[in-house]
């Protein structure tokens, strides 16, 4: 084993266009101020940082809830914050599965003791406002209706901007997964009547995973305030994360301060950009990569009203061994581009166009790497 | 909010010394690994990083256990892994509770459905190996016994060396939060027979947060294997973590790559000094404190034989402000320490010296700022 540890030197991983379902690319900037010397969690610097972060957030994600931090773990987290948080034992839970995020969705609610009912669509396909109500229908009282707003393993787009009616209509709570969404595609939580969502931190926003983005309606919050049992997490319980988040800066565990510097600068890159800005950059770099992967013959799988321009699923080519092709993008070209996941494993190709992995560059790059391989 | 927005310069903290009871001082190395540009989480690159973590980690904490890896999230959220694992509803648990963090793993045991019985010593003093033979033969049967090596609140250390054989003769499971311990002083999980442990990356590893280190024997993994409900955390369900972390590489969550590559670094600087002159290292700048101290007529809580190295905790002279001093010296001398927690609050510091905190320069600078603020 020593032998083993003397063998390990300085970190020098490969630099990698990052073109799959996340990571996506890191600006420097992002680098740079992750990197900056750390203050102390509780230093009073760090709290404006907080402050900045969740003024940042709620810009982002279109929200004034007070309730907008950022969980210390990855996205899964920040779904687990939402289920555990929001359901009790016995609670009944309306959860869409389209895919390998809806699945797990349904899954984290179930640990939490909640009856769940799925709505199921065949992956590649969105779940539709009448799906919804329909569930909500035959279902009874629900406590929440869960749905992914971006499905990150079959690049379909759910329209969930008309759902949140629905769902208040029945009583319920409407939570939405906006881990790849968040920056990239249009997403206004106060708008569409979103009462909790999450995201992550590697996608469109371009910053290390790490963190997961979060907000909580104050009709969420009081249905939280008015829980019958402890939250089953300590580490997620939001009751104890606001009092951390908020004024009195109550200590409840250490942040991960340089994901917050990382986040921080990340934030002020989209708004620098201008959100509608951004949603039209991918939306264009998403026309150019389809324009080249169309002339190679290659098909999406999702039909175009419903794609997103930051996860472009394609379906491969037969006869070709698509595992092949990814590893040599991999290793001749230093492209990353993703498999693909559950049923589609073998037979799609997922292409990230993602915040600073968005640009003409990284679609120009893949494509003529592609036409060298098909030659 | 938009001019607030606009009002957000580059990320610009001040450099303080980090002297409290973590985050510690970040080498610079450690934050140049941080920024790199990042592989994907499933680029056959990164999965050697992850195994080369495993190796350091090992060497770290004097074990062998296959399962020893890094959860993505920080040290509280190990302690969570732990306790979701291994106690299902009805389980019995005894937990040690001297201070804030024993207390913490009580309450985390109890959301898990689990009956927790609490063995407690005043605040400053250790548990002791006779207090949990006798809490277990009292008991019955138990799942597990919970002891704090080293109570980051009260700077005590627990002699758990002793623990291990006294627990197994109970047929139950040891665990172990060694947050502030690991690489700070003398730790041997498998001599010691410790079944489970966590610890955090912010304190003797000189990382900044975000990780959780964490270690299963196979007693450990049997128990969880055998399990009869699912563990009530998807995202910290070890079962699904470790194929991630495992040949297979199935895919759970992104793990948090650019925390990774600082773990990496963090370790190799450990390894590279070696494990007794770190502890060495450790013992001679706390004698060097506590002699400066002394010499101004401060009085350690801890007896000496418990007293920990790299947290020292001091009880504040009557008649000053002990938030006003530690104010001044954030503010003037850009030190921070920390204050006293839950029942010590406002009558102790707690000073740390910690991995790269841990220096001559460190102590001198500190005691001269004392002196500066006692004329």
């Amino acid at each position: 084993m020593a032998a083993a540890i003397a063998d390990m030197k300085e970190l020098d991983p490969p630099v990698r266009l990052l073109m799959g379902p996340g990571p996506s690319d890191v600006p420097p900037r992002v680098l740079r101020a992750m990197a900056h010397p750390l203050v102390g969690h509780l230093d009073p610097t760090f709290v404006t940082i907080l402050m900045e972060i969740r003024i940042l957030l709620q810009a982002v994600m279109k929200t004034q809830n007070e309730m907008t931090l950022a969980i210390s773990a990855t996205g899964s987290a920040g779904m687990e914050t939402l289920m555990t948080n929001l359901l009790e034992p016995g609670d009944k839970a309306i959860v869409g599965v389209n895919g390998v995020f809806g699945g797990r969705m349904a899954e984290v609610a179930s640990r939490c003791g909640a009856e769940v009912i799925k709505i199921e669509s065949p992956w590649g396909e969105p779940i539709l406002p009448e799906q919804v109500q329909d569930a909500l229908k035959k279902a009874g009282k629900v406590k929440l209706v869960g749905v992914v707003h971006a499905e990150t393993s079959t690049g379909c787009r759910s329209p969930i901007e008309d759902m949140g009616s629905i769902v208040h209509d029945a009583g319920a709570l409407f939570c939405v997964d906006a881990v790849t969404s968040l920056a990239g595609i249009d997403l206004r939580v106060d708008e569409w009547g979103v009462d909790a969502l999450y995201s992550g931190t590697q996608k469109c926003l371009s910053c290390p995973p790490g963190l997961s983005p979060v907000t909580f309606s104050p009709r969420a919050m009081e249905v939280i305030k008015n829980r019958k049992h402890k939250c089953q997490s300590w580490y997620l319980d939001i009751g104890l994360i606001a009092n951390y988040w908020g004024e009195d800066r109550m200590y409840h565990h250490t942040a991960p301060i340089s994901m917050l510097y990382a986040i921080r600068e990340a934030l002020r890159l989209v708004m620098e950009e201008g959100l509608e800005a951004r949603y039209a950059r991918h939306k264009a770099m998403h026309e150019k990569l389809k324009a080249g992967l169309e002339e190679m013959g290659y098909e999406f799988i999702v039909k175009p009203q419903y794609r997103l321009p930051q996860l472009n699923t394609i379906r491969f080519k037969d006869g070709i061994d698509e595992a092949a092709w990814r590893k040599r993008l991999l290793n001749e070209y230093n492209i990353e581009i993703g498999a693909g996941l559950g049923v589609l494993k073998g037979k799609v190709w997922r292409i990230g166009l993602m915040g600073a992995s968005c640009t003409p560059n990284h679609v120009n790059t893949l494509l003529s790497a592609l036409r060298d391989l098909e030659k």
